[in-house]
Parts: C-alpha cells; structure tokens; sequence
C-alpha cells in the first residue's frame, strides 16, 4: 500500500498548524502510520539551508539564490523523509510545500510564474501532494489573527500582499481541482475540521468515521 | 558595449587554471576590463552554500539537494558578480560553469540529464556563455597529472569516470558547435594559450595581437 501525501496550505493566521494536528490525530484513530512535516526544514541539511537564508548577514541574496536554496532543502525533506514514509504505506501531512513557494512568490513578483513552476518540479523531485486543502479566509481576517501578537513581517506586507497571496491559491485550484481543494475557515475549529475531513473522504476510508464533534 | 563571458572547461588537470589566468592577462592587455573567477564559490553567500555543500556532517545529503545548492550558488554568482560586470563592458572568465555540472553528473549518472539541464537553466538565471572552451586531453593523461600530488577524490573515480567526462564535454560541443569548442590541451602552455585565442579572436578584437609566444 502506497501512502497519501496530504499538503495544508493558506496565509499565516489561517489556522493551518490547528488543523494540521487535527487532521493527523483523526488519521491515526483509523490506524494508520502518520507522519507530520513543516516547510521549510524537517531534516538536518534542510535546517542548515533555512539558517543561511534567514541569516541576516545574507542580505544581498538574490531571489533566484534564494528560491533554489528553498527548493534544495525541499528535495532533502522529499528524498529524506517523504518518499520513505510513503514507501512504507504512512500518511504525510506537511504544513506548506510547493504550493506556498508559488503563491508567495506570484504575490511579491519577485520572480516570473515559469521560473517557480519549473524550480517547484525539480525542488520536489516529482513527489506531488494526492491532496492539497487552502484554508481560505478573507485576507484582512488573516492578516488581523497572525499579528494579533505584534508587528511581524507579515504586517509590514500588508493587506494587498495577502490579498495577492489568496489569489495564488485560488489560481491553482481552478487549475487542479482534483488535488487542490478550498476549504472555508471559517468558524470553530471543529466545523473546519470536519469540512477538511470531508475533502480527504476518498482517499482515506474510515476519516469521516472519525467524526466526533459538532457536525 | 556589452561585455564578453568566456567560460572554460575540462576534466582537473588538464590545465584551466593556467590557461585562465593567461587568458586573463592577454584580455587585460587589449585594455578591456578582466573579471575572473572560479565555480561553485565566488561570492560571500556562494562560499557558505559550498561549505554545506562540503561538509562531511552532510553526508545524507540527497543529490537532487546537492545539484539545487550548487544551482543556488550560481545564481547569486551570476547576479551578483557575472551580470553587473557583463553590464558595465568587462570580459569575464569563468573557471567552470553549468556544463561542469552536466558533465561531470552525466558522468556519475546520479540524475537524469533533463533534470541537469533544467537546474542548469535556473541556476544561471539564463545567462549563457558566449563561448565555452573546453580542454581536452586523453583521460589517462588528464588523471595522472590532477593525482600527481597523491590520492584524491578523482583517483577513486577513476578512469572510466573520466572519460565519460569527457564525452559528457564532446556531446555538448556537438549540440552548440558555435558555442561550445574543443581545444587539444597537449603540448606547451604556450601553444594551448594560442589555441585558446584562436577560439576568441572573432569574440575579441586584438587578441591574436597578443601572440607574443611560440606560434
């Protein structure tokens, strides 16, 4: 039995960490090996690609130095991690993956749409998500939660990056419907749950059985 | 006045280092401005990514994360250095460049070509020399002389590493003749260096000029 890749993605504040260790919970009650991942980092060599592009005395980084170095550490957690769990039947649920690369980046322009498409595929060394679910909500609403703790990078992009950022995201749903879902984030972090839950039925039996709360 | 980028090539040991720094010297004599340099390194962010690269504490390094470190070393080396001194008129020799990289991992075959010739495409942020040079000498020839001073990584390659090494350099001077071109690296320092100016002359106006030596 081979696994299931299973990618969250949405803006900061969207409540995507939440759901993730809801999701995983669910997926273990039905059995199954579940192994819970977060970009960027999750290996060692990943972790030291992440300090050298977050350390500050790296400041003349080009943008394409950068999406490489992000993609090289992607291909460490790919062949390091996720292919062998898949391998062995587990379910992968990663907060980000590629997903994140391409609406960050559509949104800051930085870079053309192509050259992150193609640096997506090699970062990923082909390993795409079966199921890939945007936590949506209005970008003010996000933008609000994720600097309820003070000012961050977040705040200093402001409104219209984020608003950039949930148009990425909706862009590649109506490109992948199969694989990219939408899922409102709206309400208690049970009804998001189970409308989660909901968009993973087909690809993990037992998931909905699993349904405890309030729907 | 756009500048020139001349890249050289060829298995360790068959004389680049030498012949670079010639080169160097006779551009310079033309009273053209002369930006040398030498890959994977060449700039402050490009040396730490090479030191990750190297270190032996990586040793689970993956290689789709090994060929997109050394991409994301480029990158900043073509931004940060190549570009500009492209842009302000300067000739720029490059010991190594992408088509190290295709041959010497065609010659491992740890990855397929496409996928070589896809990073490449990124890493160099698509700027492409405008001639490549490379120095061809028979394998056995090329191998005794980079192992003179002892045993290195390249002696437990081997020999029939290098010669698909250098069939990996022959195939590409096949596909961009006009680019890509072969020079026998046999004989003294001074005819090689007056082979290498021949290959220029139309890119360079006053370098046969140059011709003080042997020829």
């Amino acid at each position: 039995m081979r696994g299931v890749f299973i990618t969250l993605e949405g803006a900061d504040g969207c409540g995507k960490s939440t759901q993730a260790a809801r999701l995983a919970e669910r997926v273990a009650a039905t059995g199954r090996e579940v192994v819970r991942l977060r970009e960027p980092g999750g290996t060692s060599v990943s972790e030291k690609i992440r300090a050298l592009v977050l350390d500050p005395a790296n400041d003349r980084i080009a943008p394409e130095c950068e999406l490489l170095l992000f993609e090289a550490s992607r291909a460490q957690l790919v062949r390091e991690v996720v292919e062998p769990a898949l391998g062995r039947g587990a379910v992968v649920v990663c907060d980000r993956y590629y997903d994140s690369t391409y609406a960050y980046q559509a949104a800051g322009r930085a870079l053309p749409e192509d050259v992150i498409r193609r640096a997506n595929a090699l970062g990923s060394c082909g390993v795409d998500p079966d199921r890939t679910l945007v936590l949506d909500m209005p970008a003010a609403d996000a933008l609000a939660r994720a600097t309820r703790g003070g000012a961050d990078r977040m705040e200093a992009e402001g409104l219209g990056f984020q608003r950039r950022v949930s148009e990425g995201y909706l862009r590649l749903a109506a490109e992948e419907p199969e694989r990219v879902r939408v899922v409102d984030a709206a309400g208690t972090v049970d009804e998001v749950e189970a409308r989660l839950a909901a968009e993973l039925a087909d690809l993990l039996p037992g998931l909905l059985a699993q349904n405890a709360g309030g729907e």
